[in-house]
């Protein structure tokens, strides 16, 4: 293990962090919130100092790490980054608990959305915008560490990525690692650009559509009204669903796109397995939501913005979905599980890994009725080597332990078993609200301190997804060489 | 695909159930309940002409079978004796409702427990003795099924048996198939009249003991009163207890016992997975339900029961867990999904698939941080290979689609989130009660016919571990030779 390595780079990090605070402290002072620019001016010297002390402290010239390493640096850069980002909360009295703070950063960094605020609407403009801001980067964290980090860490890994993202970034992507993440920059600074101005011109102020535009892109799902995204108007609602949608969408598309490898782009399996999952399910708790509302335009659009909203993992809502009859829960719940394409900032299992496993069923299925043929499974055109499908196989196991492991921990809250259930689905995809007594309108306040943090960890494991944790958590990648 | 020999061997299965209900028939006869015997005898005459016109009409000399005709006569082996065996409630007037019947034998023979039935104690006692006689005939058809049926229709299989099954049975069990089943037939036998003995030691009356005794050797749950096992005495509540747990091993493991191999039990790891849930379990419930109890010894006495009861899927009850804190509550779910034993008369995922989950995670792990590593996973002193482990992710996902499209089909009913949630876990993994709406002192009675048969189709789904059922009603199947 290659500490010197992994700590000079943790560094690096927090003096970036420091850097990402500089613009809620120029918001903070453009609102004149003295104490709160105040907040995060320490907030900022503290990473600076912390972020240096450890830099300079590790600094080494060698710099070659494997995969460990990259996943330790990973599970510890998230970690760091919210430990810090939860100061400015606490020194400002936004957020009066450090437990609480700590708790909403992890959920702003890993783009979750899930609240501990019963009035969000009481928080400084400084705090608000930092809140959202906290997804903007976590996105953009996510795309990097999948796209650039992930497949340069070990060559299994790279079998993984090859099976999940199709098209031309790839392959040996270790030396182009560089030229990905600009690209990916780019694509998601335009598209966050683009929401902006079309949320700007249906008459959202500025501050608004920054925040649900950060807000969107990451997937994440924090907003700066009590109900969320009802008070607006349904063009606003209609832009956000759209735009929600666009960033559950592998960035690998877009790229094709500007590649104009337009056929690639019809082709994905991955891409109309989505449109295909949202469809139905929008399908389905329209007629059933149907009864509840005026006309089908109105159901039309509350059943897309939510299902929108909660198979990109962004957790936005127009409407109490908690009171919607079981089978639109049940749907919701379902599609809590599924997640976002691979490659794009939203959580959950992944689209892709659904495909597989059903490529997988089917195969198995084929080998019992003719075991002597040999049967192969293709997705995005290629055919998926067998170490890629059982490691997908592998993936949903240790996601339900993890899963059976956090639900036990936290079922002995005074909450229903609803509230329990969907409290752990909302953390560990990353989504925000659950249902029952954390639904949309409600929040994560009742828990106590414990439940808290397992569910930050929660939070972590799912949008690490998984693995770089539980490296990290291991002794023996920290004993042996 | 031999459609002849498949018919000729559901005709021959469907005359062995003519001479199974003699039982109940003889029942009827010494309680007489002129009606209800004469339904049997109806439903006998009915089996006999519906078996050997099956039987000689689709005579062959062809006899080979491949792994597809075989999965093919277990799925509809199971759906004919649930057919037929539902005559007798519905022409007694026990159950007037054929679907309910159908539910209920259905329930009966996957060995499930859940029950339409809102008032057990008004049915006849020909009626309560074939219910639960069911359980009986259900427990071995899956013991034969799983020894001696799985192993001989492919090579695959084989090795899934080889990995779940620990000890000399298997391996090339081919020939050995006939001299397996005796065997296990004279284990089941034996231990069924061990309880049997030790409830009548008791006080418990010869047809209760009886009844009773069927329904824990099967796994299966229906009693013959309204609060299950909570009205008998603690001595019955512990003999039930602990017979629901030995039920719930591998037979292997007393196979090898009567071989002496008592070295080879000790060291099964499956064994002691088993025996370290449910302990831990009991330690769970036992302390987050003592504030509700009198004394430590009746808290310990219904949690050792109930876990007993739902890990073992067989269902009975003392308490109405449904009234438990979430705590307990989450347990039990999670024991409902873990299951019994392989090998067993259990249903559930099984604990063997468990343990071989946490070892593949493990290997994962390792092999992420020692990427050049080769990394073998051994499981009862053999290494497992990598085919069987690939087997089991593939099963845990094929599981999960089935378990969410079951619940999505049942979600339109006009129950809340816990009560589809744990209907759909219940029938699927053939434990009987749920909670909520459907706990153990309430029925499945409140349900559509529709919904009815949908969770029939989830009982019989997991009693025969998907696959045959799935390929019975796949297409190609049929039409391919």
């Amino acid at each position: 293990m290659n500490k010197k390595m992994v700590f000079s780079t943790l560094g690096k990090l927090t003096v970036s962090e420091a850097v990402l605070m500089v613009f809620p402290l120029i918001v903070a002072l453009i609102y004149r919130e003295t104490k709160v620019a105040l907040s995060f001016l320490i907030a900022i010297v503290v990473a600076l100092v912390v972020g240096f002390t450890m830099y300079l402290t590790c600094k080494t010239s060698n710099k070659l790490i494997f995969a460990k390493e990259g996943f330790v640096i990973v599970a510890f850069g998230w970690l760091i980054m919210s430990a810090i980002g939860a100061l400015p909360f606490v020194l400002s009295g936004d957020i009066p608990s450090y437990v609480d703070a700590f708790f909403e950063t992890v959920s702003g960094f890993t783009t979750t959305g899930a609240s501990i605020l019963t009035d969000v609407e009481a928080l400084s403009r400084g705090a608000l915008f930092w809140r959202s801001f906290t997804h903007w980067v976590g996105g953009m964290g996510v795309l990097v560490f999948v796209m650039a980090v992930l497949p340069s860490v070990s060559d299994r890994s790279i079998h993984i990525m090859r099976a999940e993202m199709p098209g031309p970034i790839v392959g040996k992507i270790v030396p182009r690692a560089r030229e990905t993440a600009r690209i990916l920059y780019i694509i998601y600074f335009a598209m966050t650009v683009a929401e902006v101005i079309l949320l700007l011109a249906g008459n959202m102020p500025l501050f608004d559509s920054l925040v649900h535009a950060f807000g969107t892109a990451g997937t994440g799902g924090f907003g700066i009204k009590g109900d969320s995204i009802a008070s607006y108007s349904p063009y606003l609602q209609w832009v956000i669903t759209v735009f929600m949608f666009l960033f559950g969408i592998n960035f690998n598309v877009y790229y094709l796109m500007l590649l104009k490898k337009f056929k690639s782009v019809i082709k994905s399996g991955e891409l109309w397995a989505y449109v295909g999952i949202s469809v139905s399910a929008v399908a389905i708790i329209c007629i059933n939501i149907l009864p509840s509302f005026d006309s089908f335009w109105d159901a039309l659009r509350a059943s897309a913005f939510q299902v929108s909203s909660i198979i990109t993992t962004t957790g936005y809502s127009t409407v109490d979905f908690n009171l919607w009859p079981t089978l639109s829960k049940t749907v919701i719940i379902c599609l809590m599980f599924v997640g976002a394409c691979a490659g794009s900032t939203g959580g959950g299992f992944k689209v892709t890994r659904v495909v597989m496993l059903f490529k997988s069923i089917k195969q198995e299925l084929k080998r019992m009725i003719y075991p002597r043929s040999i049967q192969a499974v293709k997705f995005e055109g290629k055919v998926v080597e067998q170490t890629t499908l059982n490691g997908v196989g592998i993936y949903l196991a240790i996601y339900l332990v993890c899963f059976m492991v956090i639900l036990i921990t936290i079922s002995f809250e005074p909450f229903d078993f609803e509230t329990v259930f969907s409290a752990t689905m909302s953390c560990i995809n990353n989504i925000g609200p659950g249902l029952s007594a954390v639904g949309p309108m409600a929040s994560f306040a009742e828990f106590t301190g414990f439940s808290k943090i397992i569910l930050s960890f929660a939070m972590l494991l799912g949008r690490l997804e998984i693995y770089p944790l539980l490296i990290a958590l291991t002794p023996s990648t920290w004993t042996k060489k």
